[in-house]
């Protein structure tokens, strides 16, 4: 292709995804192909002529697009809403013109800088104290493991320059609570602590880590000579956005000298709204925490904001100094690829910044109010119709609910909600994620899409109650 | 910003990258830009009034550019090379409009299936035998991170659900070359196996790995009571492009029940040629391999190919299961979540789709020889040229030299050649790699930018020379 097909094509595709994002409404959220049904639109083998850029993006309407389920819908309330900005798009899309490499500062100092103001700005935006030093990661599952390594290395003086875990004589030991994300117990296992040594705290009634258990069981584990070595807590947790309780689990971790990871991947973001911060009061006593713009901020994926309190142990711990990485600026630079996992870095930083530029602190915390207001509403609606209920707190945007029968035990309730979900998810008018929570089957309604007004949302709650009536 | 404002400023950035590749030769390679010089541009906290997409666009010229090191250059001779094609770019710039997320089948069918339709392709194309099956990874870096982590639970036999490598008596051992990239020992150190139990092994003149003395340390290992878990070998080594015999090495590997992980990052692309498959001759035996199309291929950063025998294996390790990620059709799809390490995934294949349906395997296999054959013909003037010095073999496109003068010794000729370096690479005519092979301090020149034409060859030699004669 040379520039002036790129340049067409370019303009085509723009207008494209502006068409794509108008009629957004129309499609249904969820996809409904079937297992294989996009695959067998392909051929099994690479063709060996070139020059076909405009049959395969045509095959984005003709072969792909019913096999997208789509994340930016304003009926979107699955998971946690991913949202992906038109700023971010344009961000993203300077990031791939430029083809730059940011894995050490030489190799393109703009992207190394640019990443700093805007983890500055994030920094700021969710009320961090300036302790804290950010860089971008592609996932809260890749920050959590890094938080858990770099926990790993403090509390062994530096195995892994030893005999790695395969040296320590008294095993380290994890804590968190039953409702921390699933990433934390991936986590623990790929850093090599093992199972029996990651402790799942039992929560309160609002599905928040207990304190008084978490110190218990350090208490036990110190007393059956294991080593206390990191706690994870959640502000948002996945299930029902629970918050555990910060500044209590600071003050423990401090008393015991471990290092404390906070997971706030999605609520992080809520922090930007000066009365949600109360929800991380004592964060300045985390050693890191993880937050994800990705998700309800509108930076498209992946970017993930992952602060420390110490940049110097992360280099400790991740950074490698072969020759050929070494550059005349060692030393007076930040290598940000000594501050993750992969080598390489995409300049990410670029999405994030035209993002917030074109929204701006008061369009997001606009934005933001709105989302946690439609929480507010659907829990009120919940809350005031008969066979309905909800099931935790509303700090956020996310609403747990559940359609209860009379005469029903919990399997069969279990069956009953998932039939709900699965006739609404089915119908392609909305999109949103059963779950489980002690035992209890739930049906979690996540708000926060850039798009979605109130109108999305009382006509989810509408089809919520009649897939009730008709399960 | 509203569609009509993105159509607008998507038209002009389009036209923008088609600008800044026109008159990229124009740009020096290697920013030249001073540490601290592009952050103090930028406002030290985030705008509150939204609305400045627009003047954030701008940045990329005012601010931003000189920032940049030139990785698609025709005179970028660093590293290796990192080509973004413009087919890529157009299938980057399509993820990011639809903001899909395929961590699971459900989440975008599209997503999995096509990046399985993709990877497919690419293992066709390097002539892999279709007991591999292929994910994406972001990296070479995790990629080997996953395949050590498989590698000690297999070797474990899942320690992971037990007491982790915390509850294992006898260490695990993990064997590599000692031109291997630094990316194992950190995959190494990251999954606790420790330094002490990674073994570097001296190579062969040809710079590649020695059977003989992996034989002799699998040995002394199991003699002390080690159990020999892992070995890495490398097809085109960071430092040389240096072959490890993978036919021999996988035969150890099967006779001592080792994992075989290749890591073939660069040269793995040079396997779309049938003539260079010789280089991996006995590459089935492999357990794991990765080769990054991101690199010489053309596909944009970030785009890792990973291909194992047993991805059951993979998801055993790297698997979750909590209720809130359970779909409909788990069991009957592949939900890549459990694949590596994030969990959230970007739709990556559409770039590498759009890639090779534009350039086509006959039109790759053309740009390939066009760069085997720089490589040969630098190599020949360095042959040819008293003064010069050549340090390796030159199997693909990477030529390492070094400029000799009498009467210096090691440490005045180190200081030499890192001049030269300096000269060229401040210059902004050219942009190369000073690396240490074995004491000895190279110059890396690495050919294969897709723009790169034989006179910018030509022109790197001619720079050398001259900085030679001045420094």
């Amino acid at each position: 292709m040379d520039a002036s097909e790129f340049r067409r094509l370019g303009h085509e595709l723009i207008d494209w995804i502006a068409a794509y994002r108008e009629r957004l409404e129309t499609l249904p959220v969820m996809s409904q192909v079937k297992p294989g049904e996009v695959a067998a639109r392909f051929p099994a083998a690479p063709p060996q002529a070139g020059g076909g850029a405009a049959a395969a993006l045509a095959a984005l309407d003709r072969d792909l697009l019913d096999g997208i389920t789509h994340w930016t819908h304003p009926s979107f309330f699955a998971y946690f809403p991913s949202n992906a900005s038109y700023g971010s798009i344009l961000g993203d899309l300077a990031c791939a013109g430029l083809g730059a490499q940011g894995m050490s500062w030489q190799t393109s100092p703009a992207a190394t800088e640019l990443e700093q103001v805007v983890m500055g700005w994030l920094r700021q935006l969710v009320g961090l104290p300036d302790a804290f030093t950010g860089v971008v990661q592609d996932s809260a599952s890749s920050s959590t493991l890094v938080a858990l390594l770099c926990a790993r290395e403090r509390a062994s003086g530096f195995a892994q320059v030893r005999g790695g875990l395969q040296g320590e004589a008294a095993p380290l030991t994890v804590y968190a609570s039953d409702q921390a994300h699933s990433s934390v117990d991936k986590a623990a296992l790929l850093a090599g602590y093992g199972k029996a040594n990651l402790r799942h705290l039992a929560t309160d009634d609002a599905h928040a880590l207990r304190v008084d258990l978490l110190e218990a069981a350090i208490a036990e584990d110190r007393a059956a000579g294991r080593r206390p070595c990191a706690v994870v807590a959640t502000v948002g947790t996945t299930g029902t956005t629970a918050v555990d309780p910060i500044a209590a689990v600071a003050e423990v971790a401090r008393r015991h000298g471990l290092w404390l990871h906070v997971d706030a991947a999605l609520a992080g973001t809520a922090m930007a709204l000066p009365e949600c911060r109360v929800h991380w009061a004592g964060i300045e006593g985390a050693d890191s925490l993880v937050f994800n713009p990705h998700k309800w901020m509108g930076i498209g994926f992946d970017f993930s904001a992952y602060f420390v309190r110490d940049p110097q142990h992360l280099v400790r711990v991740m950074g490698t100094d072969p020759s050929y990485l070494r550059t005349a600026q060692d030393g007076q630079v930040a290598n940000l690829r000594d501050w993750g996992i992969p080598l390489g870095r995409r300049f990410r930083a670029l999405k994030g910044y035209v993002h917030l530029v074109d929204e701006g602190v008061a369009g997001l915390q606009a934005r933001l109010r709105r989302d946690l207001e439609h929480a507010r509403w659907l829990a009120a609606q919940v809350d005031a119709t008969p066979g309905w209920e909800r099931l935790a707190p509303v700090p956020f945007q996310t609403v747990v609910l559940r359609h209860v029968k009379e005469g029903l035990d919990e399997a069969a309730l279990a069956a009953h909600n998932l039939a709900i979900a699965a006739a609404v998810n089915g119908s392609g008018k909305a999109y949103l994620t059963p779950s489980v929570l002690k035992g209890r089957q739930t049906l979690r309604v996540s708000c926060g899409s850039a798009t979605t007004e109130r109108r999305h949302v009382e006509a989810v709650w509408a089809a919520l109650r009649r897939a009730a009536t008709a399960a």
